[in-house]
């Protein structure tokens, strides 16, 4: 009779290893291991000799930053999304594309379950599992640090390296580093280990060794760079006049990003699992993107729709934070935010120094802005006309002035 | 017989000063000028003077900056206000206390009547009669540039140059400068002439002597600084540990501020009165404040107060920009603000370097992020137990997971 | 040259006569006379010759009874919509129409402008006349009531009926009723006159007389009777087994509700013009639709989809009401309302009887209700584990115990 | 060695009777029973002996009817919460007062330890417990039926009636009814057994012994009877001129209301823990005074105010439903909505008949309905200019019109 088949979300990295050993004999089941290419760069080199070394059957290597980029980050940078006001959601919304993968994988292979390496403290394990419910519900999911038995055995990286050891699993001598990272395509976040005291500063000089994707503001250059991001629709279609993917978008703008020193957030932020940690992210081309996103929306979306969606970010960002891309509250909203995005066309050009993303201009062949309505100055057209504000003002004060008299005559 | 009198909200510049003699004669009335001080600086010396010569029964020059600190900035800036995802709401705060003095004044004074010099494009004028009408429905408000025979008298600034000659009119012989500006506690605004183009780049070096509070980015000192700002309930209540008042807090940030060039925004916006515009604003201050109290909060509030409280941002922000800051909705949104206050409470370190300001550690006796429950290391107190992960995850998968097997057998 | 042309929306009363006679004298123009049947029943009878004889130049009558039911009305039903707790917004939801008929039309025969006989103090100017706005800027309005020269020539129903026989207007010497009233597909709205006291009681057995769709509960059938709404996505598709166009259940609905004494409201509402008043309305069907529709959603919809529509409701409710109704912020709204439906599908069962609409049954071939989930019983599938409620609370509790931990020792 | 103590939620019947015995015996505990009136009536009669009968060494049977009604339904009430625009939340709201007092009764006591008898399939577990953290994080709380020890020691009702005899706990030989119930001063719930099905119509005569608090519309009085309800910011005081205490008005409007057949809801409903179920409600003076409220609220609150208010029902209500009642989030939205109340005061005239409640008047010594403003006929008092509609249109039409021409232009 054939084995069970498990897919494993797999890195190469000590734990995912050892998992994927574990897993193999716990379950005397096949291990196919997956890794997505989502832009975490040089990690992937001799992955698959490696997995198949550690036990896999097969292994499966796919570069999803294409659809990364277009199907997730960018629909989300519509919506304005910023999770607790600081927040870009950078390792948040790469996890539900995983969990997809992974699931087509595990029907293509008719394997029964998937597994991953997160731990049971953290969001990850709610992201991959909620995008599994909701893609999959007849899949399995094992999360092996949420097993009592795997926490017994591997009660710290030492039982870990033994256990590779002893298993012949190949691991790379690496000096642990004091905080743990994770890296794609829109972000590297950095937590725990040091991080986790509030008062430590990474911005200090001394700590400037633990960012990868930007130099500090103080080490980038004294000249300012002026770019230009044209928008169609609320998506990023090109930069300085050269068309661009949406991947290709992302990563000019990292580069000009991590150039600038733009992008870094420190921050305590409330996990879906209920407690707070510290997280530190760089996440320089999303906050390009981010902020000339909003510039151009001052251009060119309504005032309403604006404010109407304003009033959901929280609502939004609280999703893919807490891992329901796939649920059918995320498809309700992105229907209101892709019918709010319909204007959102122009060109904006900003000025990056040292850290700062400075607005230099913003213009829209569908701009909502009509200069001779604002204007100070006389209006040829007439557009306005300012003794139309005495009954707009009458009005809205009608019921202020009815609750006022009220009040004042029931002192 | 006694003459009306008019209260009129005066500021010793062209346009209040013809509107002062124009009232007097038109309405055959005493005009008694009020000024307010809110932080414009410079501009009060002479004032009272002034507007007697040019007819002014009685002049008020109150200081309200203390009062506009305490009870209007500080009670704003605990609700995370931010219009439109960008702007601090400067001149919409101060607006509704200039009402509230005027109407006070009024009733002390037996005046029938208040003025004011705001046009009938703007947000200003909404905002003043708007707070009147909410505080005080029986008294009258005038507004000359949304009188027909008056606009008609001052097609241009020529005829009112020449109406305050013929009047004597004591006028300062000032170049007019290309856009206007307002100027308080809180921040200076620009707007309109060369500004009413969303192309111009007022970021530009050639620019650079327009902006009065802040050094450019560019221009600000190469050493980094380091403050910390302690905050009680939601307040700064002191810096560097130095207990102050809230009109000390927001003296000190400005000049901190000002020097590392920070808190300048240039922007499109959404008028009440129903059309775009655009603004440039310094706000240099109230942008470290706005920084350090939501890293405060990131510290020391629940998750899903905050959650409660952003989804009201939008909200709370329209209403002050629109002028309903005495409005019960913004009182009953004031309530659900401060209760969300009660427990922010600590101190922020921030690094301020060129415009950015940077996070360098948070702390509080009060703070609501447990590293034992965080942290990936052992936790001895057992305050979390990572199994428990699953059954939440189970828990929230359910509706998902039933929902997608709903749709898949109905494919 | 030409005449100008105005289209007027015409109902043929007193009000609309004088104004058509009134509109072609004072502008010297061409009136197109235009009347919407939007379910209002025997009003239209003779319209035509009347308009005529009362001097336009060509007569609209156009029967929109089936675009209001399928584009207007059920699109609304979808969203919940329900004024300030109470309204139906029968009333609002068909001005939209009219208005945009009326710009087709306008377009149509090169009008310039169109003019309506609403008063300045309601809200259907508002809804008339945003409408145009957003759908024809360049259309012109004429709102005579609004109009000084005109109130003034018309200070009251005397000096009409003055004009009238003046100009040969034909006009029915109808008794005027105590309260006026406004009829559709979806509802009869009662307002003003006797209506204007709060504390006067239409539901008392004395005025009984003014409902027109239904008859008073007290005098329903004393047997209950059963129906079967049929839902699509929704929409409501059939009525007891019979396939049904929207306008053909609306219809229906009308009759059974009105049978059974259904969907009278008293109430005090506010306007957007700023005052409150009082309204009475009859809305037999829709208030089947109502109930039935959110019994069906109660099986069929996803909880957080649920939530977050709901959320919305008082804000769709205004959009509507207030006469939003072409804005983007409407259509961003409807974008999220239609995504919402996606799965409201099945049938709904209610007992009609004297006043109740009481639930008595719902199914569907994709209800997410699951009884092997719920049940108390023995679950054979085992999909819910009643140890994950464990890790589900305690996490859910974390914060509040850590909240709670830091309140306690600061006591 | 004194032994540990355990509080439990002890209501006499065979569950809580099987559990206080088991409780004692696993863990060699001295078990307090507490016993909350929250109006459940006839239950509570014999218990004290029971209780000590089946081993308990204290027994707490606390009347807190009083503060059920003034600090949890009065407050409730006045947000307007609606679960899903159905359910006024009778159960939810009653589970956070009773764990109270079991915190209070555990501290008094020293016990270390409080348990309940609640499913873990249901919301009740939840509510008990995150009341309990919220109020008492150091104090552990016992589910048995969460632990699978206790579930495989009793798989059915049959092992719980061995157990009881064979430790002598006395039981009532109970016919099982075939659904169940939960009962106190604001409704019963019917749910599960025969209800599981949602095409069960429990409406329906045959069924009609299982509702207690009620007659059904059809066996109710065929003579409408008027009530007058008198609310004080937003609060019930008075009933028919009689001042009553907010017990005393749920008492009366109970009578009143199951008298009249009022207050019946079926429905589906969406658990917090994730599932759907189907529940039956008789909630005759809560429908009552819900509906009195809103009425109220109609003529005296700010249409803002209301608003606002309005737009967070779903989150209160949701937030009521799942439990968190003591959690600072709810605590945030009640300053809210009581600052929303200080004006809802007045007097409504309801008619009860056959399951409608009628509004039959409305009146308030603060009223902000001004029927001078309103009116359609002359206004002496001039407080509303018709012209004034023309400049409040034009203003909120500009953005439209705006939107409009640009897509006109683009087309």
């Amino acid at each position: 009779m054939a084995k069970e088949k498990i897919v494993l979300a797999y890195s190469g990295g000590l734990d995912t290893s050892v998992i994927l050993k574990w897993l193999k004999e716990t379950y005397d089941a096949e291990i196919i291991a997956f890794t997505a290419d989502i832009g975490q760069k040089d990690e992937l080199d001799g992955l698959e000799e490696k997995a198949l070394a550690t036990g896999a059957s097969k292994v499966y290597i796919d570069d999803l930053r294409a659809e990364f980029a277009q199907d997730f980050i960018f629909p989300m940078f519509q919506s304005g999304a910023l999770y607790e006001g600081q927040y870009l959601l950078g390792t948040s919304i790469a996890r539900p594309l995983i969990a997809k993968r992974m699931v087509e994988i595990a029907r293509a292979e008719g394997a029964t379950a998937i597994a991953h390496g997160a731990t049971g403290k953290g969001n990850d394990q709610v992201r991959f599992e909620l995008a599994a419910a909701a893609l999959a519900p007849e899949i399995k999911v094992i999360a092996p640090w949420r097993i009592e038995e795997f926490r017994n055995q591997f009660p710290g990286r030492a039982e870990m390296i033994a256990y590779a050891e002893e298993h012949g699993i190949p691991v790379k001598a690496s000096a642990a580093k004091p905080y743990s990272t994770d890296r794609n395509l829109l972000h590297i976040s950095y937590e725990s280990g040091v991080l986790e005291d509030p008062w430590f500063d990474p911005s200090a000089p001394e700590n400037k060794d633990m960012y990868l994707l930007s130099v500090s503001p103080e080490d980038a250059p004294d000249q300012a760079e002026y770019i230009e991001l044209e928008f169609e629709q609320g998506n990023c279609i090109a930069l300085n006049g050269e068309r661009l993917s949406p991947l290709q978008v992302m990563e000019k703008l990292n580069e000009l990003g991590g150039k600038h020193g733009i992008g870094r957030v420190d921050m305590v932020e409330n996990r879906f699992v209920g407690m707070k940690s510290r997280g530190v992210y760089e996440t320089p081309g999303g906050t390009i993107l981010f902020t000339a996103h909003r510039k151009m929306e001052s251009l060119t979306m309504d005032r309403e729709v604006m404010n109407l969606r304003d009033s959901l970010i929280a609502r939004y960002s609280t999703l893919v934070y807490n891992g329901f891309w796939f649920a059918p509250e995320r498809l309700a909203l992105q229907a209101l935010v892709t019918e709010s995005q319909k204007n959102v066309t122009g060109t904006v050009r900003l000025k990056l120094y040292k850290g700062n993303i400075i607005g230099a201009g913003v213009k829209s062949p569908v701009s909502l802005y009509n200069p001779n309505i604002a204007t100070m100055e006389a209006d040829p057209t007439q557009a306005y006309d300012q003794g139309d504000a005495t009954g707009f003002i009458h009005l809205n004060a009608l019921r202020l002035k009815v609750s006022s008299g009220v009040e004042q005559s029931h002192k």
